[in-house]
């Protein structure tokens, strides 16, 4: 078997050595059945008792309130920026966003098929190194909507703006899980697995009662409307049942290490280890997001030139360092330090950039 | 580890145990890159490889003409049977259905989302135990839609309708590569893959191109948009990439064998095993379907009481054949024979039939 590399791809991302070596035990015989969990029947009980628990760790890890209901859907964060529009749009009321860069846009985009949108702010003055703060709710809006993580411009939303009345719907498919989230400030929060929680192909809707209320009142496709979801039990049509069966795997390492308050400390520290490079660089790492705004998740920099970035990148994949180029519409460097990513790969990666720095000075 | 049972389920449904060991041995280690297949990023060439790969595989197993895109997409069927109208539906002409059974039904009420649906036969009459054959197509339909497989009565459309000028539009969910097709009938096809391909949480949609050009008419969202996903070679957004490398693996596995003409060969004998057996049962096996239109894919039959059924559905699970129960919405027996589903198997669970026939008559 070849080394295991760190992986700092910005989705799909690393996920846990323990999740994977368990799902890889019982490829062939899931849970005894003498099938794969990729065989077996969604409606066979063992199957059910799948989805079951890894909806319950979700509430229990993430302190949902019981008046929240979690949804695994098809499809990534790209399917519900214009599942939600269609859903929470209501006659003759704004859809209100904040525009923080590729990801808010593209959720802009398609909230245009159902209504008005408004942009109450955005960061594109600065390129999105920034996550605006100041602005004005509009109280009349159907719901505000926030990228808490951009992956491509390398900024976060740790604290949620208060809405008052407005629901807040939260794109929070780069920081899922990865630090205490404020509730009461939540009607919608949706994320893509393959950050923070599993692979690809899933993606999950913790949704607030009155916002299911609020779909109900819309005759809109089965498979979109949040109502069918619920009263399913995200089992409508067959559900992505690996990507399910994975993510509960993560799920349960993560809550064997400690849960939110371990993996928000850990967070914390990793993005602390490259920031502190980047600042002690003197300039030779430049950070592009500004410093009120940084993502605890993706770390986003330039060197001097796009010659030494190409050379970092190359010299960093031989070593091990996997995924470091920056998103192509952006360029520059990124390391994408999720949940899975292990200290120690953040410490030997600060490691390997110093001694980058010393050697192409 | 377990014995491997027999999987006899309608779907998520057996996989060839050869690429299930495949996926297994390099489950923690994808080609010799140090991480899995569900970490490594979609951009990553080593993953565009897989779905190249895939494509090709398709392409030439199904022996699709070059004017049909392959395209891999988020969800099942059940999301098609909304994207497909939204696509393909022309202003005051009407979409066109074959009603035929529960997915027919699903496929149909979605459609009438997006315009005018008219059903130009049904099998109704008879519960849903046979195809209809006799109906004039509309020439001025948007397109004809028909189920060629449905699993809950075990009916199956082998040779598909000439609809002449007008698009023939096919959910071949249940019966995927599992017979040649004639394409010059085809508009356009689906299938979710977990049935005959992979598992579940993607879909193939081969699509012809005048479609394509149809839907590039279209204001839709861009996740809706067929054309999004022919221009983006499915890669739009991050695409369930362990659903696909999975289907890989099995569709290399279904080449090896001998393609199509060996998987058809070994399907028809397969059912021809349980149909002899229903048909020499003295009418202690009934089957379902009406014999002209018998699926290969999925056997349904009664015995002469609910409890019998019951207890034999029991018994044979004991003896390791799963999944052998009718769909809830009917009652009765279901023994599905996708195309992972060995000679072997069908031949022990005739073997057990007889004998419960025997002890139970």
């Amino acid at each position: 078997m070849g080394k295991r590399v760190f992986n700092f791809y910005a989705g799909p991302a690393t996920l846990p050595l323990k999740a994977l070596k368990e799902a890889k035990a019982e490829f062939l015989d899931f849970r005894g059945t003498g099938m794969s969990v990729c065989e077996i029947s969604h409606r066979a009980k063992d199957f059910q008792a799948v989805l079951d628990e890894a909806t319950a760790l979700i509430k229990e890890i993430y302190g949902i309130p019981a008046h929240f209901h979690i949804l695994w859907l098809h499809g990534g964060a790209s399917t519900q920026f214009f599942h939600l529009p269609w859903n929470l749009a209501l006659e003759g009321r704004p859809m209100t966003y904040i525009h923080t860069g590729s990801w808010a846009e593209a959720a802009i985009k398609e909230a245009k098929f159902f209504g008005e949108v408004k942009v109450l702010a955005s960061s594109e003055d600065a390129k999105f190194s920034y996550t605006p703060r100041k602005f004005e709710i509009d109280r009349d809006a159907a719901y505000l909507h926030i990228t808490s993580n951009e992956t491509i411009g390398g900024i976060e939303w740790i604290e949620f703006p208060d809405t008052g009345a407005t629901p807040l719907v939260v794109d929070a498919s780069s920081d899922f899980l990865s630090h205490p989230i404020d509730w009461t400030r939540v009607a919608l929060l949706y994320a893509g697995a393959q950050k923070n929680l599993g692979p690809a192909g899933v993606t999950v809707v913790i949704i607030r009662e009155d916002m299911v209320a609020r779909a109900r009142t819309k005759k809109l496709p089965t498979m979109v409307s949040y109502a069918t979801h619920v009263d399913k039990g995200s089992m409508h049509n067959t559900p992505p049942c690996f990507a399910i069966y994975l993510s509960l795997l993560a799920l349960k390492d993560l809550k064997e290490k400690g849960g939110l308050p371990y993996i928000e400390k850990l967070n914390k520290r990793k993005a602390k280890v490259l920031y502190t490079l980047i600042d002690n660089s003197n300039g030779y790492y430049k950070g592009v997001a500004r410093p009120d705004s940084r993502s605890r998740m993706n770390i986003t920099f330039r060197l001097p030139s796009e010659q030494l970035e190409e050379k970092c990148v190359a010299e960093a994949k031989a070593k091990g360092f996997i995924g470091l180029k920056g998103h192509r519409s952006v360029g520059g460097m990124r390391a994408s330090l999720y949940n899975a990513m292990l200290l120690k790969g953040v410490k030997e990666l600060a490691t390997f950039l110093s001694e980058f720095q010393k050697a192409n000075a």
